[in-house]
């Protein structure tokens, strides 16, 4: 399997540069350990429509949807209905999770919270011994919270449920490099080495190195004889370190 | 006026999770302090066609579009040719550029090198005293680099051609309330001050505060009667601070 996913991450706090962004690498760094191809991010606005309108259109064009934040109690929490529109579903209130939450604030509860109980029809709702707040998820539709120390625990209960494809495997060189000077070199690599990404990424002003030069792909013996192939053309003194 | 942008993040190391997205805050709190409305961010990878099509997408629904990275002279620097084709117009070089990267690099320059002079016909090149390489913009298009410093001082250059629109104001509640607990409050005061954004924002285990709630407009009046609306209706100790 050689599956893709893509991530609809929701909140007018992104882009209005209140808050910076915290859950995509995350996500991408996860998603690459386990050989699923993270291929587009959308930042969208806490609004229902377009929130919907995206989730169709990414779910439509990739494996797995990974949706961050708008699931908690207010007016600007719409994940959970805009999923149900996105899937033609109503939305009906979780027994389970009702259960949950009044456990949980007990006689201070209030429609707010319970609001959080309001899930698509028919949504699977994945729990945990460790974790008994559950994941919902449905079809290829995974919610996850945006705040990102829950959202991190989320991602590691669905590891089991989602499988890992043939993972990738990520290899560097470090180099003193200019990048002018070795375009042309990356370039007879990427023509000679199908099934190697290969990426170029200059630091700026940092005296430890100059240019790390990445190596991906899912077969490791082609990653190494790309690698291998770069540093036999660069001379020795350019090299930093390999990674 | 009142104009929307949008953004466009170009790079694998983004998708795989090599490198954490730098450049979206900075952008998106530039644009908000401008008064300009950042409605959608989009990273995709570095594919010629997939650039391409989300610029046409872009530009079309938003007054401005921003993009970040894959201007280098590596494979993996498409976004150039990605903007000619998005716009049907021809790559060329342009001489002004080409003249910089020969007085830069001098007798070591290389074909890769000169391929970073390579930009849409037509483009528009702005340059400043302090910063003689140039941002490249067609249209509604404004190319930026990658690397965060860079980007920075680039989005700096673009502060007077963009020009401001009437600028929002924002302004916050920290609070020691339950989300849950304000829901209907928030909900209340959302209907009573149409053209104030409200936000809520829980902080996950900080002693501090528990709930952030910002109030966003163009009208300082309007956001200050929200404002102060939702803070005449909580306890004043569940208040913690207002900005």
């Amino acid at each position: 399997m050689a599956r893709t996913a893509a991530a609809l991450i929701i909140g007018n706090e992104i882009l209005t540069g209140k808050v910076r962004e915290a859950n995509v690498q995350r996500l991408a760094h996860e998603l690459f350990r386990m050989g699923i191809a993270l291929k587009r991010v959308i930042v969208c606005p806490d609004d229902i429509e377009t929130i919907a309108t995206d989730l169709r259109a990414l779910r439509a064009a990739h494996d797995l949807v990974f949706t961050s934040g708008g699931v908690g109690p207010t007016h600007d929490d719409l994940t959970l209905p805009a999923v149900a529109r996105a899937f033609d579903r109503a939305l009906v209130r979780s027994p389970v999770i009702e259960a949950l939450i009044r456990g949980h604030w007990g006689e201070r509860v209030t429609e707010g919270h319970l609001r959080m109980a309001d899930v698509p029809d028919g949504a699977d709702l994945l729990q945990t011994n460790e974790v008994p707040w559950p994941v919902v998820s449905i079809e290829n539709v995974f919610v996850l919270p945006g705040v990102p120390e829950i959202f991190e625990v989320k991602l590691l209960m669905l590891r089991e449920r989602i499988g890992a494809d043939v993972p990738f495997v990520s290899r560097a060189l470090y180099t003193m490099c200019d990048e002018g000077e070795v375009a042309a070199l990356l370039q007879t690599i990427v023509g000679a080495h199908p099934g190697v990404e290969v990426g170029s990424y200059p630091r700026w002003r940092d005296p430890t190195y100059s240019v790390k030069i990445t190596f991906d792909g899912r077969d490791p013996a082609r990653v190494d004889a790309a690698l291998e192939a770069c540093r036999a053309a660069l001379a020795p003194e350019l090299i930093v370190r390999v990674e």
